[in-house]
């Protein structure tokens, strides 16, 4: 006997590239049922016309993003501009799963948000990274049980995720220096959003690598020292440098840190072992294969490998990830068969569409 | 009046990438005169099949890679694989300026040179950066002094020359910590040259970031140290990583350097600023202006820009170039030029192809 | 109650693209069961070091392409080079049901293999595009029929799968001039399989456009004219030409036929509703939304427009598929779920990803 | 002794991708000096924020486009939105050579103009295009006198060029029809300007082929049309399909057409010979080698090739140029030389930048 505990879902901001993922990923989901698409200025028209590769849904219609649309359904799903999502999930209530796409609700402390965002605190949500790491941890465990049930579900920033799982099992392990880390990303355009910018066009982008919010200035910073904080950090500093490189999809991020003097190397590839021995979605390759983004385009799934340049006395880690899906709409669906009491893996891509 | 002073070139290689680019560069530069080409498995056939795109060579047949081809030129510029140009410049003495793009006579510690090459150390060159600081220096000077009237340069490797430009002001006005450096790159394709490898195929490349020589392996890596060295650090260690971004030429280099205790964060932007002021190719951006590398194709050109990430304690510089050019052939012509007593920047473009 | 038909199934050939495209539809089949994947090189070696997107195949060791290791399944594909399939098909008899993702046995005409291959006929299989139009249809079913229960199956190349579809519904509804079609494409560089040949290297495709076959010499050509016949085209001649351009997989096929003289435009449009209005994996689109290839990436899904040229009395379509799914192994997984009596769509994607 | 007849110019739109390509050309053109840059939105910043390719002009400030900043130049370029070109070339009068890179001033026919443009005829420039056969021409002669000494230049565009070269030989000879000719084009996206667009996004062109303007509505079509009838066609009638692919710059244009019945297919390839032999910027590759557009990249070069298909009874040629240079600003600065006495090929790159 197969036990079945369908969800309806709203997605709000559906004709944008993150919620256009989480349709996609939702229309592989066995116990998602896709009731209301939502928009603000494409209301009105065809899904079709904005979402093309979405066959199955290309005669929706999509309505307001307006909470009378959003109400009534089991799960909420909001991909919105920052600032937006706290006032519609208060509106909604405890009724349903909202979950948040967007940065609002993910940091702990108000004065970080406001030095990197702007505006007031709205907020912390359960943080979706079911595999962070918390202190003492040799293995997740404690994300999960704070996802275990939750009504509200705050989904990583792409980047934070990719340096999170690229670094936090030297972190938690105390292997590694946390006060000097560094990482830079070559990051695909999707992760910008469907916004019209300049430097966002094909002509700009084809043929060129572009850095941009360097220098400190990226808002995933305090999310990043945040979640290694979690993993048992005290302090943590990271120099974070992302780089636009011609690709649609992907993040390889490249993250070091300067081992603890001391430590024996092989206790490195021990440590990222242990933490992701039995995770279905983070993968620790084989010694000497190095990660592609290529290999996790359209899966829920991180590469990582580690290795110990000890001529240089840091740790060297490069992560890969499909920015759209583990980096967002793939970690929001394991964040919310979680909260659903479902089966984690349910209904998420595991193999790559390459090449 | 206008005094010429034309030079008979034979270029070594001419069926590759490094040898096409000199070609390029050479068509355009008043005073050379290319007599021969020569390739190894592609003796015989015309030019026109390797490189369609320069067209004045088109039906120039290539000559067999032997000395009895190469000598009897004012330059040799010799685009050959590791280990093969020490001999070749012996038999052609010091009736010719030999121009070596490739490895051999870049270090100058055998001990390096061997723990990373792994064959015998061919002895060391002039070194082809014009722009190198030596020690105690706030703006370049005595590296074309060691340029001018040399019969042999050591061209430098294309990854080197983007670090060394990115981090050596702030190393040479003691800013920064050389030894706890951190390089990641975004690289195109042709610096990897035209060999048939599996991860070289455009299928593998497109829509893919992938990273190679991880873990202090790659042969650069003692150059950049070496650089820094002449520089004024007395030990220099660097974590360095390339990746491979689907873009056929560029380099990106993110780099970055812990700010020394106390530095006045103003006396960053000074020392950049003063490096690079007076130099022709080598160009800081205005502040808050980030290179891109679509910027430099095709062209001599290094843009710069540093900032200081307070809240890491760091550093960060992006430094574009064009692989092909300021990281190889026009390196090369640019050393010659002193080599030549010719003036420096003749024959070089300095505006790039965009978009 | 659910019935179920599971089969076992090796690939052969399963390291180079075909073959991993293969393996990543036949892991989300239901009733697949993967028991065996073979090569010829990398035998011996693992399939993670070939196909790293394929995780859940990740350690499966390739055998030696070898009858012994193909015999015993139900299904075999076989991803080999031309010529190699009929004996491995002769030994393998028909306890298999053996799908040839090469050209070996698609045509019927031995002349006209003889012409465009050089090597002698193997003979005809039933030919694995379910969709094809027989003349006297409007829509398709007789190829249906051609493959259920069969026992051999070839699959079509996957240019020929882009024109077939772009152009039948004119042939078949008498609505075209089949003797002056003229098909340009643009092609993904995958179609041209993982070998190492210069022209599709990173550097090479990258920035560029290039045609290849040009001047009717593509092996195609008697292929797509025989599917016109079958469609119920007289005589068919068609210029065929590809061209490569920088992306991993795709096919945008445009194709143009003249109009019969006196044929009422409007007739046109029906005759593409017709053929397609009841076909699970080939759309045409709303009138003034025309196809790209990016959103059919990883799907199994055509997408088809028309349009009516009256100032050049030419009808022009344009079709996009990915040249590995539908062009390929999509089709291959689609009828032999027709071969073995499955629901046509089992198991097959629908929606692509995108951006 | 030299002689010179430097000229001063101003550049109006160039802050865009035809006037950034016009400012690049000119800067290596021995004889101008670029006196004057101007833009619309853009007025009032550096130009190093929109070029920063273009290092020698950084600092250069763009005054608004308004004529008393273009009056009194010798050479005034124009890349400004259709309908604005006549009336400042009104206000300029023959003070000055006006340059049009926009489509105004190309058509003859006002009938033509209107149906495919919509505004009032503005009147008809030379035409500057020096290839374009004539009637009778088997080498073009008589469009170089059309622009020698002339006031007023109208640019081809750049569709236009790469399907006219493609084609003419054919034409101009009588070998082929001209009323059912297909041309379908891979296009790089600098062709669609710097427009925010949704489907100029690298989001959306990343890993995509997309058509545009397809059945007959590219306003390029009439000006094809018009160029072959100059050529010596009687009525033209062309297929015209642009294809947007990823690559910043570049068109393929692959046209076809069929072949005069009794033609001996020998003659086809001495016809396309004798057209371009002497021409110093369209080259017909050697037999069996195709045009691929990397090889243009930059310069004001046409890459042709011509074959009989004979099994289809059509010629097909492949043209290769840049968009941005021999489509357009290359070709504006060779017929500006035309027009102001100059040789002709003057300051005019012919290798391109590859790989």
């Amino acid at each position: 006997m197969v036990m079945h505990m369908t969800f309806t879902v709203a997605v709000a901001g559906a004709s944008g590239y993150a919620g256009g993922e989480m349709l996609r990923l939702l229309l592989d989901h066995p116990e998602a049922e896709i009731r209301t698409v939502t928009a603000h200025s494409n209301a009105g028209t065809r899904l079709g016309e904005h979402q093309p590769h979405l066959r199955r849904l290309a005669d929706r219609v999509l309505a307001p993003t307006e909470v009378e649309h959003l109400a009534g359904h089991d799960v909420v799903v909001l991909a919105l501009p920052h600032g937006a999502s706290g006032a519609v999930a208060a509106e909604l209530g405890d009724a349903a799963l909202v979950v948040d796409l967007g940065a609002d609700h993910r940091l702990v402390d108000p004065a970080a948000w406001e030095a990197f965002y702007g505006n007031p605190h709205a907020g912390t949500w359960p943080y979706g990274l079911p595999e962070l790491l918390h202190a003492g941890e040799r293995t997740p465990a404690a994300q999960r049980a704070a996802l275990a049930g939750t009504r509200r579900i705050a989904v990583p920033g792409c980047n934070v995720t990719a340096v999170t799982l690229g670094l936090q099992p030297g972190v938690a392990a105390g292997l590694v220096e946390p006060t000097d880390l560094v990482a830079v990303l070559a990051n695909g355009y999707s992760g910008a959003g469907k916004s019209l910018k300049t430097h966002l066009l094909a002509s700009e982008a084809l043929g060129a690598a572009q850095p941009y919010a360097v220098g400190g200035t990226h808002r995933h910073i305090p999310e990043i020292e945040q979640n290694l904080g979690v993993a048992g950090a005290g302090a943590v500093s990271i120099s974070f440098t992302p780089t636009l490189v011609p690709m649609a999809r992907g993040i390889l991020a490249t993250a070091t840190a300067r081992l603890v003097p001391g430590t024996d190397p092989a206790s490195v590839r021990a440590a990222w072992e242990d933490a992701y021995r039995d995770e279905p979605f983070v993968h620790l390759l084989p010694e000497g294969q190095w990660p592609t983004t290529a290999a996790t385009l359209g899966a829920n799934t991180a590469l990582v490998q580690v290795a110990v340049d000890e001529r240089a006395g840091r740790v060297v880690t490069v992560t890969a990830i499909d920015n759209l899906v583990k980096g967002t709409a793939g970690a929001a669906v394991q964040s919310l068969n979680l909260a659903l009491g479902l089966p984690e893996t349910l209904g998420l891509p595991l193999d790559g569409v390459a090449p």
